[in-house]
């Protein structure tokens, strides 16, 4: 009943593949919560429908293990990514506050890679001690978009919405301990900026902000 | 010891009026929770400093009528603008749930007329009936941004985010009442979207929708 | 002191033996937070008071283990069931966003094949491809109850009840991670729902939706 | 470039015309939050394009004046209604917890009358003088579904899920005061119910209540 | 600087020895979140000062194995006791919704015998079979105090308030899943209950509910 | 349908007039979110039933002129009695944290006397100042129970519990500000309280715990 | 039963009077709330008792008018002071992050006036515009404490924190609208903060900022 | 791009090396959530820096294991630190409410080390034992600071601001289950404290509370 054209189902799936077509990004696959067996099966069907870029993110170990028997891939801290789109030349900056947001940007790194981007790292510049920050700002000058992640108290994305003109995509994290709340503490703070036109996605979402960040520089080019 | 040529120091206010150069967009005024008095001191001063569009948001009725008699104001809804900036060629869809998101959406409306851009209102096209959408796609195809505004349950930003490639910025409302918690609920629900790239700011913050598709339009010109 | 024509002391239960015929379903047995041996003695009782079906969700592979012991059951998920009813002409669709609802979706589908009806699983319909929601509409035609399960923002049983007529049981999930919050986002989202009708079950509460769907499928024999 | 057959532009909304078409009942109107003005032009348009049963929620007196002027209307509690369909042989109980539920209980109350259907209502026979429910149990043995409605701690329906076979729908009101939390606590403990398949709609949605009975008299005729 | 009348410094802990003189009850030790050594050495300071009766609740089993050997001990559940008082005549039931809240019902028992006083257990008479409760009244009439303990949405205790004309305890449990929201559902509605004179303690705080009853009885001797 | 030896049919409510013989308190009016017509309504059909104690919580002004047209009544504070019971010689303590707890305390004290107690106000004792707590322990010796208010972190009950044997009982009021959250603060820290057997009512709910001090005393004759 | 040498009783409060020995400071009046009768009654008093500094908050304009009629006062914003203490050479810093907080800063501002110490107002120096922030630190260099205001996301303490070396007294204001939920935003922001040593007080509560300075300002001399 | 007179750039942080020069401590390294290989990287770079104090918080085991290869360490709990600055004259008491509050306190205790102050143990004297509390105050009446630390209902910080003049920092604990909600509970009571002057860091946050201190301390010499 599920018109070819658009859908592919797989054993476990009902795989979204005219998705690029219509919003200029394939699906991608959360590996979370899901079997190695159901990842396996719905890679494999997005490989062989000839998805133009295939990414599948949080895998575990074992989950990478399988993957990696299918087709050779590109492996970015927790995501793993096959058949990346042709380079463009759009700069994305990935600012975050503390190591510990790592594994989130990562994602968001992996992902902007596979649809053909270059992600600019800029790690470690946390509000705490400003003048890192400040010292900065000339490492993304030539960035299109700016994603900022930040854990705790998330002020980062708000004073650097201050700071430059360019898109601001926020990604709040769940770094911290305690009173951060498992990242719930910087996401209102972010929602509630003072600074303007700070837009944000979900908690350790660092794929979304890559997509929201893709999404944009489609307007470019 | 307020540097001159960044800040300028009113009765009430520090002025930032060095925001425009640094990332693109002037100092607006939230008076909401402000005296009539500081308000028009407020105003008069970006006046005079010579800031190149004024904005003015969340206004009563008495601050209205006081804030006019500064200079002639363009008035939508709660907002009220002086000295637009020249025109550019860029649309922006404003597509909102239902009719009682109106107030937030003009807001967003007025702001972006302020920066010179052309809003493009899309009225009640809430998923109950999901047609309305669907037909409404058209009226929209030129905008270079999406700004989604939803109440209640907020699923709209969600669907739209499936059927368009524009950046999409949504806004959660506080239509609604018991359950949807003054826009809470969609806030939650926008923020742990299914679909990729939805980026999203504070409930009924308009004002905010627009400064986040403004930096996405500053970088198409 | 317990009336023997409805309760049934067990070693370690009070079992509601006149459950079927008070509300036309039996009690059923939640095994999470019990004992191995907790478990089979409430179902060895259930089993020997001649209780016309019998039903255990969310079972631990030791507790499967042991059950099975006491006579061979039907598994399907973490569910285990013991005696079906006769089966009714009534068809239930089990609609799910994605991969992750399956844990929950199995439970619904095996609660209602032991009360006899016959569920139809619609898999990964999720709002972020429209079109396979709307090309599966005529899988469930035929169904006269629908469950829609979805876990992060929760909109698909909202763009269910836009679309068909039939009564319909949202199951929020708690797939996803972040600001999905373990389910509340999707319940809330769910509960404050712009489209008339819905009415929603706890979260992960496969178990429940299949007797509110009992319970109205009753009304049509 | 809307579709005529389906939608209907009014001066400020896009009214959703085949509604019932799809899902056997019509737009209704939610008052709150609008003007008087767009009350009165979504209300006309709907008479109009003459939609067969026009109901209108949450009205505040002087919407009720000026709407009255369009068409002489029924008027229960707060809600207003126009062009009731033709009755149909079913009944719904409304058991409500206490006179404080009254509000809610008849928004539910005049929807049902709108549908065709015959609402019985059972009043005040909240948990805590528990004879009064079992009492009025034969009240509504010959209603085909109920609506629950209680605030406070929101007991009632999950005492009448142990009771009665037929379906039942859950109302959460804002009776109460201080950890009530207007109506967050009722939610809460009618979506963790220890008892069998009820379904719950939002705090003080009696139409959607109404609604999701409507679905299930549908299934009956 | 202690005054050694009222407390005693062991190793690590500062006990408080007078308590049975000030509010009739003695220091107990809450073993969670502490070593198995900083159990043992207060647990052997209170046998040391001579305390009438020493109760350690939510102990693990390491720690039981180190605690009993410095004196033999009474193990209900999770709580070891030394040195019961003598017993008294009082009762008190102690009566459960379901067999997932019997760990915090033996913590509440086994304080009672530790205290002299005769428990009455009720088990598994949750309100989605009512009649089990009803039938089950006779079993507790002989108790001064009544502890009602439920998880999920917590209405046992609310609607044995219009029951009976005890004081009643309410102590809510975290068992269930999702929407019970580890025993936070429960606690609310307990709170808001409709029903005149229900008092509550802690989630899962059996210890709590136990010294609330003591209090109680305390009056009556 | 209704038993008349349980139950009374007023115009508006189902009178729980067999209350007193079950649980030893009769039904009370809250008079709150009721009309004064209701309130008329219920407070007659109780005079006229002959219930042996009539009492009006949170009562308005004009609800409070009506009803004293029915019969002379008592007042303190916002609630209304008549028929107070013969007097008991029992105390009960009712201490509270400051001023702003008072319309709290007086519903307590109001309830109190018309069950025949003798309620022993303990006023503007916060731990702020513990000396007047210590001071005040003699003041209310005598007293078989010790109701104990405070808004804000509501610490009070808390060091009380550790000072005196009585039972206690915590109220939550929503004196206070910003973190003080209408009471959700105090009612959290009195539930996670330290110090044993404090048992707790709802938010402001003075009446609540002139009914859990009521069922103790009933125990005491 | 009080002590008089420790509490002074009025007609409706026991008042601290040894407040001052104790710990430095002078009991306040929390006029909000209050009846005016109340609040007259209580100034009275500590004026009659002596106290050395008499500070009344939150006032509205008819108790201020009454309370002025007492003894002539010093007003600033809604806090009203008596008697102030000698003059220290004390300079605290008040630093706001915009025109919205003044109303919590002049409190703040008020009581540190009346213990003899010098506010230090530094107003709008939000973190949208850093550069307001940094421009302004010298006017702060002689304070020996810091408060730091801010509602919104609240950032403004954190970015601060890494910036001085004063003690740091952080304020979260209810300023902002949505996503601010009432100051609960900015209390979190604060509390999570990624800079060390920010210490907090409750939301909007000027008052006990200036009660933690003085608390420092105190050890100093 | 990082001016090396500020920072120093690891292989995986940009170290704030300025950091004691303008706020008076050194950036110290959070642990928790960072691999072994990363704290490794951060600590040996502060080393090799010549950083003045090195402390390290929340260290694993295996952490610990690595990093004391670096350098011999001071172990106190799970903080370790290196290159203590010379001793000052100043006490700091560290006040907590029982056993289960000593990780945290051991954390603030080492941080004071490492800053050259001297920690004033004052170890498990709850307020259900107020006396013990009482008889203790003498031990720290010599502390330039208080640090109180509490976790369940969190009185304890509230009570002592009553009792001592000194500046007060308030230390909200996970210690306790259920109601106490990992700390929040202790959090909000201590925010909305009535006792004045109480100023608050994040929940287990004994290393904040210790650099509030040092803050404190700063100002004093």
């Amino acid at each position: 009943m599920t018109d070819p054209a658009t859908n592919a189902l797989s054993a476990t799936a009902r795989i979204d593949i005219s998705r690029s077509t219509r919003i200029g990004m394939p699906e991608a696959v959360l590996c979370q919560h899901k079997t190695v067996g159901q990842c396996a099966d719905i890679v494999a069907t997005m490989l062989d429908q000839g998805q133009d870029a295939v990414i599948a993110t949080r895998i575990t170990p074992q989950q990478a293990q399988e993957l990696n028997k299918l087709q050779p891939s590109h492996v970015v801290g927790t995501t793993m990514t096959w058949r990346h789109r042709p380079a463009t030349n759009h700069r994305v900056a990935i600012v975050n506050a503390g190591t510990s947001d790592l594994p989130v940007a990562t994602e968001a790194q992996a992902t902007l890679l596979a649809m053909g981007h270059t992600p600019v790292p800029v790690n470690d510049v946390g509000v705490a001690g400003l003048h890192r920050l400040l010292d900065a700002l000339p490492e993304f000058e030539q960035s299109a978009v700016v994603i900022a992640l930040a854990g705790m108290e998330g002020s980062l994305p708000t004073v650097l919405a201050g700071l430059v003109a360019q898109p601001l995509v926020g990604v709040p994290t769940s770094a911290g301990y305690g009173t951060s709340f498992d990242g719930a503490t910087a996401l209102l703070s972010m929602m509630a900026s003072c600074a303007p036109g700070l837009a944000v996605v979900g908690i350790d979402n660092g794929y979304g902000a890559a997509c929201a960040a893709h999404r944009i520089l489609n307007q470019l080019s």
